[in-house]
């Protein structure tokens, strides 16, 4: 029984203004399958993309360009792009980490790309080997030149409310990296959660810093894993914000691959759930969404980490 | 890293009053382990109980006297109760399913009870052997008699959001049945979400109607499933809406026990981890907690459905 059949969904009832609508910004392809320790053959990746726009998907962040060295798990961008079926309607973004990536991902032919920065000094010098500054001056030519080429940026914005080594974040750092990015050219901020430490006052907290510096919500995306759990309820508390676009990961693909029960990403499955007991609408096919992760699952022989997946197809 | 040493919380912005303190009712021992198809030696549960109890935990529920030809796992009941070192300061409540259940329950010194009620006509009839009505009759003398004895008495509703037999639930049958308990007797009401199927607007309704009809919101109690991934959402729902005593089950336990992966009961150290990060009092030592349900997965045998258990100590 899904919870459609529950009744029609109302609004809440507490005087904020949920959206009406949500475009779930699906991360899986590339977000989970790059966490894999096995490489993914790409024809299934190319069908898990096919499938996921076939249930209603319309952004698909399809595979990265950084450097194959680093993430030999998408080392097939470019043959994954060409063999892919790319539908109208339907959006597939590629990261791209440097002008060596955005010019492979020129070459695939993409409209839409994203790059990824950090909000904290440590965590840009351990993952982009640039202090907090140093990384801008690595991706403002980029999404400068990505603009001049006619395509979409996206800018990530990872260590968004916690960081292992720095502990906590002032979200006037958060914002100012943001505003970077924004004033660079980024259509869209992706406001991440990397260690799944936030809870719905952090977030509320970093959404109100950024609207309050003049920042429109609707430029805002979040970015939740669950590693403790928490990332239903802080899209919740996002929602009430305003926020329009939420990312997702199909089957809650992105955890430690090594771990079997480990948490990643926020689940699409587990997003779909709520937001049909909103009665925000989405443009998902529930049952054709499940039914993909439940494959998926299969082709990675480990069950799904999404809730709702493991009780519909487990 | 916990989420304490991520700065100082603060109350959400919205305008609303959450709580500033929330009554963790533990459902772990009782709900939990009556679901294991190997019953848990007496032992094990005297030194689960202690350690709860140690790590801060303030009500605990700790048993039933349903008849052992229908929950085997909880036959221990007397025996468990007499072993018990019960700590000042410390409830421990029973489920009584019936008079001869008072009975035993009277007999072991117990001060809380508690009874298990349906909203629906299907359930009751399938689980209580009686109809919506008829349980009544069933459990009115019991709450009296309870009270006559000096005894506080729970009354839990089960299917409030949703029936696996009857789909979408009304919150007006949901308050006919919780009034009634309220007016047998029952201080408090545990508003059940048995399949796991509510939603932060399902729950943010029911919630309503109860208040609407005159009912205070100190007299209810949530108690969600985690099986689609959405008890911490409601949660927040729930505690937005003023709600003070929130059940949960130390790691998560309480899921299907045929399943490794199955999902139960809300987690305590999820809900603790959620207070912590909204600045809301609960008294509870989060370390000790969280090794106590590591403890106890090993006892049982196998990984806690909790994410923060197996976040920090898988």
């Amino acid at each position: 029984m899904g919870v459609r059949e529950l009744g029609l969904p109302e609004r809440l009832g507490s005087g904020e203004s949920l959206p009406s609508r949500v475009e779930i910004w699906e991360v899986g392809p590339r977000d989970g399958l790059q966490n894999e320790t096995e490489v993914v053959p790409v024809e299934v990746k190319v069908e898990f993309l096919d499938r996921l726009a076939r249930a209603g998907l319309t952004t698909l962040e399809a595979t990265s360009f950084v450097h194959p060295k680093w993430v030999p798990q998408l080392a097939d961008a470019e043959e994954l792009l060409a063999r892919l079926d790319r539908r109208d309607g339907v959006r597939y973004p590629v990261l791209v980490p440097n002008e060596r990536g955005l010019d492979r991902a020129l070459a695939a032919g993409v409209t839409h790309v994203a790059v990824f920065a950090s909000a904290t000094e440590t965590f840009a010098r351990r993952n982009l080997n640039s202090g907090l500054d140093a990384q801008f001056a690595m991706f403002e030519p980029v999404i400068a030149r990505a603009r001049e080429s006619g395509l979409d940026v996206r800018g990530y914005v990872s260590m968004c409310f916690g960081d292992p080594w720095e502990g906590a974040v002032a979200p006037e750092q958060v914002v100012a990296v943001g505003k970077r990015l924004l004033d660079a050219g980024c259509s869209q901020l992706s406001l991440g959660d990397t260690i799944g430490v936030a809870t719905a006052a952090s977030v509320e907290r970093v959404l109100d810093a950024f609207t309050e510096s003049g920042v429109a919500i609707g430029d805002l995306a979040v970015h939740f894993h669950d590693t403790y759990g928490q990332a239903l309820a802080n899209t919740l508390a996002a929602l009430r914000k305003g926020v329009t676009t939420v990312d997702s990961s199909a089957g809650g693909l992105g955890g430690c691959p090594y771990a079997e029960s480990a948490t990643g990403n926020l689940a699409t499955e587990d997003l779909v759930w709520l937001l049909d007991g909103l009665g925000i609408e989405h443009g998902v096919d529930f049952d054709a969404l499940v039914e993909t992760s439940a494959w998926m699952a299969t082709r990675l022989g480990r069950p799904s980490p999404s809730r709702v997946v493991r009780a519909l197809a487990g």
